[in-house]
């Protein structure tokens, strides 16, 4: 079994309908085993959650685009993880991350590049979208990777959208294959890795 | 008199007509005198172009954005002002950046990113679009500044359509939005630095 | 008079030595005011802080790097202001930038990249330190510029090292050198500006 | 068998020391091949290399930071690689990266993110050093990422340095560690691969 967590913060529920899409990609991959984590509206998660993170093979990163970056929410998560980076205890985890927000392109990028760092200060693995992008005259938020995100998921919510009207159908299916992607990932990793102990991190 | 250069590179020539759009705002400012250097197929400007560059008061940078950064022809020309950067001859110069590439996000803001980063070697002053983006769901490539670019200009011109389709009206009408801006802060700084020295380059 | 507001969280008292410096060296330029705000804990200003902020000519932010980024404190701080974003409060505001952290190269300039992203969603002009870095063989932290902070200044201060011990003095000298700098390109855009009307924000 | 390919340019000899001493550590691990390309002068490899490079299971990049970015010619490589990009013929490649320049700190992570953005355009699987830093007051040069490279691997070499003398003892370490670990994360996916198919590009 495969085990992945989705860590997320959303603030109006577009960036929640997103993380449920990339969960349902990655639950339909035999053999995968996902749990969303929640962070609150004081940044917060639940007790014990930061352990039980620890316990997955692939952690996914998701989060708003406000400002240029992640929510302070979620920033306040990742600063909270600092404990776990002082033993490299998520080291050799597979990471992934995507993001939302109201313009087609705006700042989301420079959010999936911090969010790389992020993993890469935790010393985990990077897997992208790996869907090569929509983008003839004819395509639109209709089709699958439109805002041609390769480093991670780019979804759009216009600032008038509603969660139930966006992000919409192209942004939720990309989110599904990429969930469906970082299970097999996963998965691959976890196999081999079964074989041969982790490397130690250095003290 | 506020001396504008504008350079770039351009595969296609999506890129060009962007360029054109940014000067006919810059030169639209009263006093603005604006001139085009475009870096050839091989990365080369015409002999004694980096000092004429150097005589302008704002540097404005464009290039496609091809493989999540600029074309290699505009590094060879970033890497060939290396020489300028040892006596800092750009410094406090007004730098501005924009970019067109096929899908309305992918790595465009990486390419802008890194425009910055130049820039800042340079010791340059950065201006944005300071354009708030068009992102309701009414919103299209016809509306100003649709790609929320903030840092730079983001443009799309779709993988099938020709220099004459794309760059389409919204993006030519920020082009020229924000070259009329450039020309704005450019002629406010060189206003005021008329009545004092430039700070000296630290050796 | 210029007015320079200086915004900023410190964590352990590094970062706040480091504004401090800065402080000193905007003061240090006649004509110049300059006002610290420090973040809380909780990542809050004192009611009235913001609009407070929007008085000044130039904002200059500070944070320590935690996990690749700014303090969630600072980070909340950004989110509470995108309610100027929305009328573009800060809009042709003198931006800087500085960061700190334990090693000399970590990911300090993702702090900044990021800061400059920040400044640019509000329509500020970006500056940078503007001096050469001290690189070679007999250069060490008592030299300026000796981590080559162009975007911003990043100052070093080992794990193990007491805000009385570090940011050591290039770090320290450095940040003076910035802080005038910024007072100075402050003066001359406000001196400049104060013949013409801001450009008004597109609504 | 583990393919392992070293796709680098060097302009002075630093990042070629720099690439000697990953694959020493690459080529350390049983069963781990690798094979180094130079970019030469021009920015061009041997005709067929961009095919050679594409028959192996793991891709790195180094070189010099100039600039801000990677030098033109490694950039030029890249852009040439894009009619791979089409058809994601590097995908699910382990790709890491390595950069060398003369300050501590500079903009190497500009470098380095940039290097994520491309490897994520051509949907591989990013590996980072995972090597936590020595930033201590005791720490200096000749301990093991002293520069604290989490992204990729972060070089010094002052500006008076010769090749011979730079980089120095802990970034020649660190890369030995590196190039072992990037051998690692290759054959346990290659393992695991073995036995399950690629995932098609999308077309």
């Amino acid at each position: 079994m495969t085990k992945i967590a989705i860590v997320y913060f959303s603030g109006y529920g577009h960036t929640e309908k997103l993380a449920a899409a990339v969960e349902a990609g990655a639950a339909s991959e035999p053999g995968a085993r996902v749990k969303t984590f929640r962070i609150d509206a004081n940044g917060d998660l639940p007790d014990g959650a930061l352990e039980d993170i620890g316990g997955h093979d692939a952690i996914v990163y998701g989060s708003p685009t406000y400002m240029g970056g992640v929510a302070w929410q979620f920033k306040k998560f990742a600063d909270a993880s600092s404990k776990i980076w002082f033993v490299q205890g998520w080291k050799d985890k597979i990471a992934a991350g995507f993001t939302n927000s109201a313009s087609v392109n705006g700042d989301k990028g420079a959010t999936i590049s911090w969010l790389m760092t992020f993993a890469m200060q935790h010393g985990q693995i990077w897997v992208g979208t790996g869907i090569l992008p929509s983008n003839r005259k004819e395509h639109g938020p209709q089709h699958v990777n439109w805002t041609a995100g390769m480093s991670g998921l780019l979804a759009v919510s216009p600032s008038d959208a509603s969660p139930e009207e966006a992000p919409r159908a192209g942004d939720l299916e990309t989110a599904r294959l990429f969930g469906r992607r970082i299970a097999v990932q996963t998965a691959l990793r976890a196999q081999a890795q079964h074989e041969r102990p982790r490397e130690p991190a250095r003290v």
